[in-house]
């Protein structure tokens, strides 16, 4: 390694970990990355061993954002690849990305990271030093020194587990989701589910086909949201689109719910269902789950409040008073934010709560730029595509290319988006990472010098203007122009809806009309092109 | 048993052969039911081997119609049962009803039928000759004589099983659904199921979650309609209605399915999906699966064409020239009417079809009411309940309270119904008992005499009236007026929806606002109410 590259140390060599690198790696930066398994892709590889620290998905898994909207930004999946991938097919996904820059070159497997502090130098350098464990070479303390490092260990490590009263004398098995790979063990067993995040969804409709009963206990219900979206398109692919976020923006926020929820009580009465929650449709992180509905309709899960207390042999939901009889109580109550590795006085965590800007830097350090957290964020949409863009902007600060604001203005827009968190979600502490996506992205890309200039493709470019616009806002927009562009990314764009329909298209023609995915919504569509065309420039949303 | 009475041989003690039963008690014959097996309930009874001849659901089948329109019609489920009822759900309900009249003390259980014939005085008394081989006695063969016998053996005995090219070669298993109990053997491998009836969509969905690979390879392709139906409501009740059957039967059939068609592609579209029929929607049995599309879109069920042929490791689709590996070809591929103890010559069956009237009685016999046919029919609707409608009019003819037709007319009735049949529905040997539920039920109870006077109620019931129009058409219905009416009936109609509703009431209330289930679709209503005035009377659809 010559000296005078700028070196980067990466936490974590999960899919975070790789789009990390990647971008490191196009500013020539020196990287290294730590993992503490022995293998790339983070959780999405599963394994069956449940290993402390080390999360993985259960075997079934399948994510809850389609492939074209989960995508990394100059690396469409393969057209074939399912709309919803499997974890098998996400973490095929990364090894196919990681292939293209040899990411796996610059991995160091089975490195516990014990120490992240300030150099010795820290003050004039900003440099950070890296203590880690090498589990190759007998468990050897090394330290490593950085010019800047990432955290990209995300959010699905530390659990939270809350406890409930008289749980000491439950002689069943309390166990967190963590912990869940598949439903045999729970085979013909009696199984409370805790919560309604989306790992509570699908354990319970999983377990909800082996075991002898499933009830799901929620205090606050939630809104449920599907992946077969309108015509069997993926949803986010017909939800995420700016002329609908421009129409969300302008109307005010309880009108958006209220036409939200209607829709969503088409489907089902949330009401009859006890699922209705007090909070509006968009104050809750979104709940995707085709199955329940139907699981719950034919009660093999059961819909319960939360557990007031434990009995030897079950629980005693709120509001009930006879004894509800279960071998294992299921804790899908999600996880906590937590760097083990980072003092507290350096990165304060309270109530799930950290002060980042950008929810990547921490204004109250001397060098803000050099220690960065990656998709440490909750998005309604795809994760990946958002820590691809979080790397992008990282290195171009860390390759002095931009500046961050000063402290000050980054700790406002902190306690501003507190604020708006505050005011939307129904339990901040469980929402202390939300973004929309759209708004979040173009927040990012502003700032890297990425994002489309739609202005300008209106006049010079109306097919790709009409795709950014009215298409599924994919990714690929923001490798449009500014560094690192990728000449792929306008094709990519304009096809998008082709590899949405490849996938579906497993068997051979027969006298079958094969044509593309058609467009959805055309009065929306039109409603909201003129619309645009009215507003969108006074409000500065589109250009 | 004294001599004076009238003797009933019933064959098979399942679910069917429970109301039969019960119909039979009603008119005060005497009793003697026939079951192979230990135990009643039929297929509905799960049980982990695989007998043959002796068929089980698998062990996570749940039934396709929901509980109040499922219902026996004197005895509706328990309110707290789920809406689609789980196979122990169903057992539990048969018990429950069984239990009512000391169904199993009719009952010889582990008793096969060798054979039904004719007694020798059958020509002067219609008599019937029953050999049974009693395995609770070392395989005796005994003979008993009836003065009718009423066969509950159902059309789930004799799998329909095709042979492919070239399937020697294949190294892997053929299984059919009907040896199909659990997904665990078939667990990280990869299988094609053949089909696309109601069982082949249940495997595969049920496969996907724990198989390598699922390919679905289906000819013919499907209309997928769903369990949770608008609002979230059971959809056979909120589409079963008199209201909307008058509707459907004012307007031309191509209308019909074009409105259905196009609902269905507002689900998902079918061409997509690639599971767009040649046939209209109406033109094939119902394919209930809420799970598939989600499947589907995330890849783990792959949709194919049929098979073309076999390899030594796995199948060539038609219109393929690639080789699918696979472990395992699972054939749901249905069932044949066949009655193993009954000579061909008596009732014939060609192609999957006999010549019963009402797909009860044959014409061709001397004395065609002493044997009956029951449950022999596939309907859009639920089958029990017209099972039992079959066993009350073999009761009250039987008990010559009731005359059948000349044969003539019956004949030509079957011929008719063939036609109809044969224009319908897209292959007429899978569709040989096809029925639409509210006809036939309305054809039958006609024949008995418990058709419910609507004329009547519109003036002197009007509550009721409304109901038997606008709501459900529940089965309590057939048990208003007439023969062995129940005076819990109307009662039990005007309630339907809270017992809907109290299945789905399972947490303890709290400051959700409890209320009835919601009135479906005011509009599609008010425009019946409109048409029915009009046009009701003058077709005798209604009056």
């Amino acid at each position: 390694m010559s000296d005078n590259k700028i070196r980067i140390g990466i936490i974590g060599g999960g899919a975070s970990g790789a789009t990390a690198c990647k971008a490191c790696l196009e500013e020539g930066f020196d990287v290294v990355v730590f993992e503490r398994s022995t293998y790339t892709g983070g959780l999405w590889r599963y394994h069956d061993e449940d290993v402390d620290g080390v999360a993985s998905v259960a075997k079934s898994t399948i994510i809850n954002s389609s492939k074209e909207m989960s995508a990394f930004s100059d690396f469409p999946p393969p057209k074939e690849f399912p709309n919803y991938m499997h974890n098998s097919k996400m973490v095929k996904y990364f090894d196919l990305y990681g292939e293209k820059f040899g990411y796996e070159k610059y991995v160091r497997f089975r490195h516990d990271i014990i120490k992240l502090e300030p150099n010795g130098d820290y003050e004039s350098t900003g440099r950070w030093k890296i203590t880690a464990k090498d589990n190759n070479n007998a468990g050897k303390l090394t330290e490593h020194v950085f010019d800047g490092v990432m955290v990209c260990t995300g959010h699905h490590v530390t659990p939270q587990v809350p406890t409930f009263k008289d749980q000491h004398l439950f002689k069943g098995q309390v166990v967190h989701t963590h912990s869940y790979k598949k439903p045999d063990p729970y085979s013909d067993k009696k199984v409370v589910v805790v919560g309604i995040g989306n790992s509570a969804g699908d354990a319970a409709v999983e377990l909800s086909t082996v075991s002898e009963k499933v009830y799901l206990s929620t205090r606050t219900g939630t809104w449920i949201s599907y992946r077969v979206g309108q015509n069997g398109m993926p949803s986010d692919s017909t939800f995420l689109r700016r002329s609908k976020n421009v129409l969300t923006s302008l109307l005010p926020y309880d009108t958006v719910c209220s036409f939200m929820e209607k829709g969503a009580n088409k489907r089902i009465d949330h009401e009859e269902y006890q699922l209705k929650p007090k909070h509006r449709f968009l104050s809750q992180h979104v709940f995707v789950n085709d199955a329940l509905p139907n699981r719950i309709l034919s009660g093999t899960v059961c819909v319960k409040p939360d557990i007031d207390r434990f009995t030897p042999n079950g629980v005693i939901f709120k509001g009930e008073s006879q004894e509800t009889p279960c071998d294992v109580v299921l804790l899908a109550t999600g996880y906590k934010v937590s760097f083990p590795f980072i003092s507290q006085s350096l990165i304060p965590v309270k109530n799930n709560q950290v002060e980042l800007y950008k929810y990547m830097f921490s204004p109250k350090l001397a060098h803000p730029k050099t220690l960065a957290f990656i998709s440490l964020i909750q998005p309604i949409g795809a994760i990946l595509p958002i820590g691809e863009m979080q790397s992008r902007w990282f290195a171009q600060l860390m390759a002095n290319k931009l500046k961050l604001p000063d402290r000050q203005t980054m700790s406002a827009e902190i306690e501003t988006k507190k604020q708006l968190i505050r005011q939307r979600y129904y339990n901040s502490d469980r929402h202390t990472i939300q973004v929309d996506w759209i708004s979040f992205m173009d927040e990012l890309a502003g700032q890297v010098g990425v994002k489309p200039p739609l202005l300008k493709y209106f006049f010079t470019d109306p097919e790709l203007w009409r795709a950014l616009v009215f298409g599924p806002s994919v990714p690929y927009q923001y490798r449009l122009e500014g560094p690192h562009s990728w000449s792929g990314a306008r094709g990519a764009i304009l096809t998008v809806e082709d590899r949405i329909g490849a996938a579906l298209k497993t068997r051979a023609p027969d006298s079958r009309k094969s044509r593309g995915t058609k467009s959805l919504l055309t009065f929306t569509r039109f409603v909201g092109l003129i619309l645009l065309l009215i507003f969108a420039y006074l409000f500065n949303l589109l250009f």
